[in-house]
């Protein structure tokens, strides 16, 4: 039987309360023993993928504290009734079944009758098709030439992730001759973001993806326009260049405005979409379906090891519990994501919706205040750019930032040179090794403003290069670690209410029924 | 006589420090109260701005001991200290002299005989002439034909303004005729960035503009080691490609291997270098000379308009103070940057590093532990992007972070459709509006989870449109509102001795001469 707990009444998180500060980072990593701790704070991952979280100020002690919150909050029951098809989303009355999209981890959903995982399959296999005949020019242009570019129109989760995914693996669909159509991006309501991508690509050549799973976004409507308007100026006919992805009931699902329809349902929350068709039909077109099926094998074998319930042969849960333990009982409100990977230059934007967006929330389930800090504020970009921008403050500054690295052993393009004796892959690798020691060990210096404190936790996540299985394990890492936390702090992590009052408000400026500071406001712009 | 003395060390922050929590944000913006602070709290800047601050946590007390603030830490003073050409950054023994770039502020700075105004000056204008050369034809490849592309290969500062710079005159540039040739930026070490970006330019017509200030930045060595490779591969003579931006002494200045060099010099810091020729080559060859010049006038204006010692006039002097009340007296760890304008989407990323970079330090210009904290994390993400992502943790989180929007009321690329009775542009000023006001005054509700508190300060920048002058003062209000708040804290915002450990360590990596965890990590490497 699942019981639903603040983090604050669990007897382990008293426990683990009384843990603050004891693991000291800078000795745990230095010498020999830091070679252990390297050696053995290991967990497989799928994809090929490894966690490391040697340099997370965790020990023997710690790690039983967060093995005691794992099984008193319950956190592998509550994942298993959420792929069993409880209903886990309770603000909204909702299943959350976007693990279904990648793979049937538990027994069978069934919704109104219909067995959910087939459904997902069905549609996947539906972009399947449709991207082959794409592909083979049997879905061509008024003038029969074959579509040469896809413009996935979408905000938020239709936007970050899929966007994220597509530059992932960009370069490595070129070097892996699987790379078919360039893919682009429209989601500001700012007309410029439209006017930009049209102005840059051959709209007779191009296929235009419609994703809203309400078919009602207002951004999204307005930029279909904005695109509908420059293929009716260019001579085309828009339905001939559109197609939706939308749930079954929107009023999006059965128009002659689209080529074809794919589906999606309340039960795949924006942010956790990827793996779905919001995903599924831009990725399947930019890279074929092969690649897309790869990545979603990664991310279906992520999930199964999270079923796990040793905390240290659990990635995901692992990551979670830490990230609570720097959260709420060292009191550290920021994590940052640093990949060593220009191809990941979007992840860190993807992740920072799903994290902020999932856990930034004030109540728990009940809609009771929580007396704990929640999700931390998440940020990141590549490094080594990272290096040369705002890690002066992560070294040094007077606030403790979590950071969690990524990293490959290997390049996407297959391009390098040798330089001072080391190539560039094998320089940017350097650099993330010698970046987690200079943030748990620090340096003595005689002058205190080349002193490193030290004792700046990280982890890091290596594989042998960014693959479409190793983007589905590190896609569904995050998520899963995301749920786990929610689970702690008892919150929602399915919702977003934050959402609301701005669209109320600024429909409420568009209709000019404002007054007071809404009304000065609105004036300042001249609307 | 300028005193050098830390924050808490002042009798006028012991007043303010009082004040935690005098203004109660969601009361205030209430009813015409509200509104009445909306028109009143509101301060000219250069470029046709206007810095509006109606929904910070301030009021008359709070402003009176912020003007004693001001002035005990006598922040105008160390200002003018600073543009006349005293040594600032005191750990470097260096001046301090980006201002310079663009304007002539204070008395002439001389040093070793060279006035430093006119030294920047002429720099400009070799790079003002060398564009027209370019786009003229005069200077071409070796088959006689113009150069279309231009490449900035450069990294952090070199890189991060620069590049937010292009992206954000792009298509002004284009709607408005000025519009010369592409640019693009290699910056990681990884050597996908390089490859990437190689294959997506016709090399034979593309300049790559070489920026170290020290000629040895390891990372932007290699990436232009990988360009040339690849121009040679093409048949090709890199020193026809390239043109270097470094300082008199590095060992780029005089070499053949570059078609021009162009100088800066020590008292340009890299997250200060737009203005200079970091950011004027590339951009007088991407808009043309007159474009630059006009963004360095919003500039001069913005740096002469930081001199008034007004604080309700001078509007980087009170973000910089209001800054330091939000994070020193309310306790907020983070500030979100938001523009809603996609054409300042990488406006946050120079930002991050221009705050974080600065002002992450733990020491004052002593070398002295200072016991608050200094500089912020900045994040940020263009809006209404943002909106859909990470927003909710802005308004349900249990943090509060402080937010900087800026918006505009026209676009720049004159392309708009009006949806549902407005255009896209209406709804991008209404979003911003309805946030702000969301933010502040929050909403009650029955049901807890569609509550929100409210009381989340923001202050907006406010133009007409986004141009050459609107940039420069953005750019510059940043620096100076930076600059403000390193003289508050005591500490030298000129220097970055945090990011010299990991270049240590990485060195030491790639020669093989590692022990304990660093090898062992190498070793998960491979390397």
């Amino acid at each position: 039987m699942i019981s639903w707990k603040n983090l604050d009444t669990l007897q382990a998180y008293k426990t683990l309360s009384a843990l603050k500060g004891h693991v000291d980072l800078t000795d745990a990593m230095a010498g020999e023993m830091g070679a252990k701790r390297v050696r053995e704070y290991s967990v497989p991952m799928a994809g090929g993928l490894t966690f490391n979280y040697a340099a997370r100020p965790v020990d023997g002690e710690v790690l039983a504290a967060l093995k005691a919150l794992a099984a008193e909050a319950q956190l592998i029951e509550k994942y298993e009734a959420l792929f069993n098809g409880e209903i886990i989303n309770t603000g909204e009355k909702r299943l959350v079944l976007h693990q279904l999209t990648r793979g049937q981890l538990g027994k069978a959903v069934v919704v109104d009758g219909v067995d959910k995982r087939a459904f997902y399959v069905k549609e996947q296999e539906k972009a399947a098709q449709f991207a082959k005949r794409v592909h083979s020019g049997e879905i061509a242009n008024a003038a029969g030439e074959k579509f040469t570019t896809v413009v996935q129109i979408g905000i938020g989760g239709s936007d970050l992730g899929p966007r994220a995914m597509y530059l992932a693996l960009e370069n490595w669909a070129r070097q892996n001759g699987t790379f078919k159509m360039e893919a682009r991006f429209i989601s500001n309501v700012d007309p410029d973001d439209a006017a930009s991508v049209l102005k840059s690509i051959d709209v007779s050549r191009s296929l235009f993806v419609l994703v809203s799973k309400s078919g009602t976004t207002l951004e999204t409507l307005t930029n279909e326009s904005f695109v509908k308007d420059a293929l009716r100026k260019a001579g085309l006919e828009p339905a001939r260049h559109m197609v939706a992805v939308t749930s079954e009931t929107s009023p999006l699902a059965r128009s002659s405005d689209y080529l074809a329809a794919f589906f999606m349902d309340d039960f795949i929350g924006g942010r956790y979409s990827s793996s779905s068709c919001v995903g599924g039909v831009v990725l399947s077109l930019a890279f074929g379906p092969e690649v897309f099926a790869r990545f979603l094998s990664g991310a279906a074998e992520t999930d199964k090891l999270a079923t796990n319930p040793d905390v240290t042969k659990n990635a995901a849960l692992l990551d979670a519990l830490i990230g609570v333990y720097e959260r709420n009982v060292l009191g550290y409100p920021t994590t940052a994501v640093l990949p060593y990977s220009q191809a990941l230059s979007r992840f860190p934007a993807h992740l920072q919706q799903l994290d902020m967006e999932s856990n930034g929330k004030s109540v728990n389930r009940f809609g009771e205040a929580v007396a704990y800090p929640t999700g931390p504020v998440i940020f990141g970009e590549p490094g080594t750019n990272g290096q040369h921008s705002f890690y002066q403050l992560l070294h040094q500054g007077t606030d403790i930032v979590p950071l969690q690295f990524v990293g490959f052993r290997q390049n996407q393009a297959g391009m390098d040179v040798d330089i001072q004796g080391s190539t560039s892959q094998e320089k940017l690798c350097a650099n993330v090794v010698a970046q987690i020691m200079a943030f748990a060990c620090g340096k003595k210096d005689d002058n205190p403003n080349k002193a490193f404190a030290g004792g700046r936790p990280s982890s890091i996540i290596i594989g042998d290069q960014l693959t479409p299985e190793s983007l589905g394990a590190l896609l569904a890492h995050f998520e899963n670690k995301v749920m786990f936390q929610g689970f702690c702090w008892n919150i929602n992590s399915f919702d977003q209410e934050g959402v609301q009052l701005g669209k109320v408000l600024a429909k409420r400026v568009l209709a000019h029924e404002t007054d007071g500071a809404l009304k000065a406001y609105s004036e300042l712009f001249g609307i």
